[in-house]
């Protein structure tokens, strides 16, 4: 294949090249140069034209709503329910399953085309798979890149949809504009999506399964839980009953995501948010780039020495990178 | 709970307190200081006097053996059949449940205290979960930190298990002394454990669940390809056939570990594959230390700014990344 410049790409993209599009997250996907192309790309392509575009500031372009939960709680059954909501609002929606415990992307483990179900001949939806590539900055940078291209080419909406709630799901999911953290009826008392902290990302609850015994319990569990955390920022997230099987509630599930949308935006949240998460994405580049300058300091003699006195127990690895990084850190 | 010192733990631990033990277990997977603590610790205590107990150089000190495959595949039930095993034999055996994807630890999640089993009442046998706690070296740094806290207690095997096939626990797993990739008849032909990057880390293949339809069609599988990746410093790992709800074909898993083992202390190459991974460790360590730095640098108000054109779009956040370090590095 022929190598084709960002720029190309995202102009063909900007056109309704699906494939030209999926390449773009590709290069994000792979972090380093190829994701830094592509981003210098957006910013020259100048996001304030999109955002002039969709009215209103830059928080007019693209919101990101990131979904969350255990694994069998309904995310995916939920995510294609409001698929199907915006849709017949004549959305343009973008879904990023992000699936940090698969080596696969782009569809092959978690079966986009069966997923798109009756979106597959639906030129408004775009559904893509994100996986662990192996590099430092890994899916909490990757994704948030992701957006930004959908962003680009012109997405209303992108959902953000987790597979668990391992800590880097939790990340990602935290990084959306708004979170939404999905608990099933008696899924240990709504106690174990505390412990797993989405007490702190979660900007709107959703018991969804909530034909099945114990959803009221849980309401309350979580209302009590939100009663002693107190209101962040002026917002108490609302707990949202659904059954996304049949569609009951999901109405109730998007006003809830509107709503924290228009507080984020009326209060100027939303661009602080945005600010924060940038940040944030900088470190971890930071910080994918000192760990390639750490290969250089472990490939002195010295730090052979020491991986001996580690691989045979007379050192721990902590204080052999002490020691190293008190001679190298100054020649980086 | 009165903080005990590090020495005290062990002492404890190498007494039989299984307490203890899991307090410096608890302190390993925090990493940094109190991973450090453990660490300067157990060089004290001295690697050597394990080694001579155990005879015969420090490779006769704990044997690690990591297993890992996709979910479903029945790591665990392999890992409680060895365990049995090893028990019938009167080794004294550790297993380590590696769950990158949970948040949880000490076996909140995974249910160690039902998963004992049969060996609840039996001193020779530890089973603890080992999850994510968000610092940067992670599992990858936890896990062989753990390993070598449990080979200075006593254990003369500590097996590693996963769950799933992600790239954390491909990493884990394959940091092992001797890695075991376990799959299905059917699995997809053998092919997706090739491309989750499973050839290369491992040293045996077990098709468990071999009384199934497919299981001679996913060995010659494994053959072919084994045919071609070719041998890795004269071992070609064996493909080995189990049942391990029956126990049908443990003696042969276990064999082939053996003799693996017996492989790699023969060409000297075990110790040459643990200063490989401490080496590694060490890479690990630095960059988790590097990213607290990391941290200072992005605190600045140039980091503020570059931030807000992040958000915007107008940045790629791998660009401000390079121009903070520019900037920044020479005065971490």
């Amino acid at each position: 294949m022929p190598k084709r410049s960002a720029e190309s790409l995202l102009t063909a993209a900007q056109g309704g090249d699906r494939a030209a599009l999926a390449r773009m997250l590709s290069l994000v996907e792979r972090g380093g140069e190829p994701a830094r192309e592509v981003g210098r790309c957006l910013g020259r392509a100048g996001a304030g034209d999109r955002a002039a575009k969709a009215g209103g500031g830059d928080e007019g372009a693209a919101y990101a709503v990131g979904l969350t939960g255990a694994p069998g709680s309904g995310k995916s059954t939920l995510t294609n329910a409001l698929v199907r909501l915006l849709r017949s609002r004549d959305q343009q929606v973008a879904v990023l399953a992000v699936d940090p415990s698969s080596p696969y992307s782009g569809g092959a483990i978690l079966g986009d085309r069966v997923r798109m179900g009756d979106h597959a001949l639906d030129d408004g939806v775009f559904i893509r798979s994100m996986a662990s590539r192996g590099h430092l900055g890994g899916l909490a940078v990757a994704t948030p890149d992701a957006v930004r291209v959908l962003r680009a080419v012109g997405f209303d909406w992108v959902l953000v949809e987790t597979v668990g709630v391992g800590q880097v799901e939790v990340e990602v999911a935290g990084q959306a504009d708004t979170t939404v953290v999905v608990v099933n009826p008696g899924w240990g008392d709504a106690v174990q999506a505390a412990k797993a902290g989405l007490m702190e990302i979660a900007d709107v609850f959703v018991v969804n399964k909530a034909d099945r015994p114990g959803a009221s319990e849980t309401r309350r569990d979580l209302e009590r839980m939100l009663d002693l955390s107190g209101d962040t920022a002026g917002w108490r997230p609302p707990v949202v009953a659904a059954v996304a099987t049949t569609g009951d509630g999901i109405d109730d599930v998007w006003t809830a995501v509107e709503a924290h949308r228009a507080h984020l935006e009326a209060a100027g949240e939303l661009r602080d948010r945005r600010r924060r998460r940038a940040a944030d994405e900088i470190t971890r580049v930071i910080a994918a780039r000192l760990l390639e300058e750490a290969r250089h300091l472990t490939a002195s003699e010295e730090a052979a020495a020491l991986g001996e006195e580690v691989a045979d127990g007379r050192l721990d690895p902590w204080s052999a990178a002490d020691h190293l990084l008190d001679r190298g850190v100054k020649n980086l």
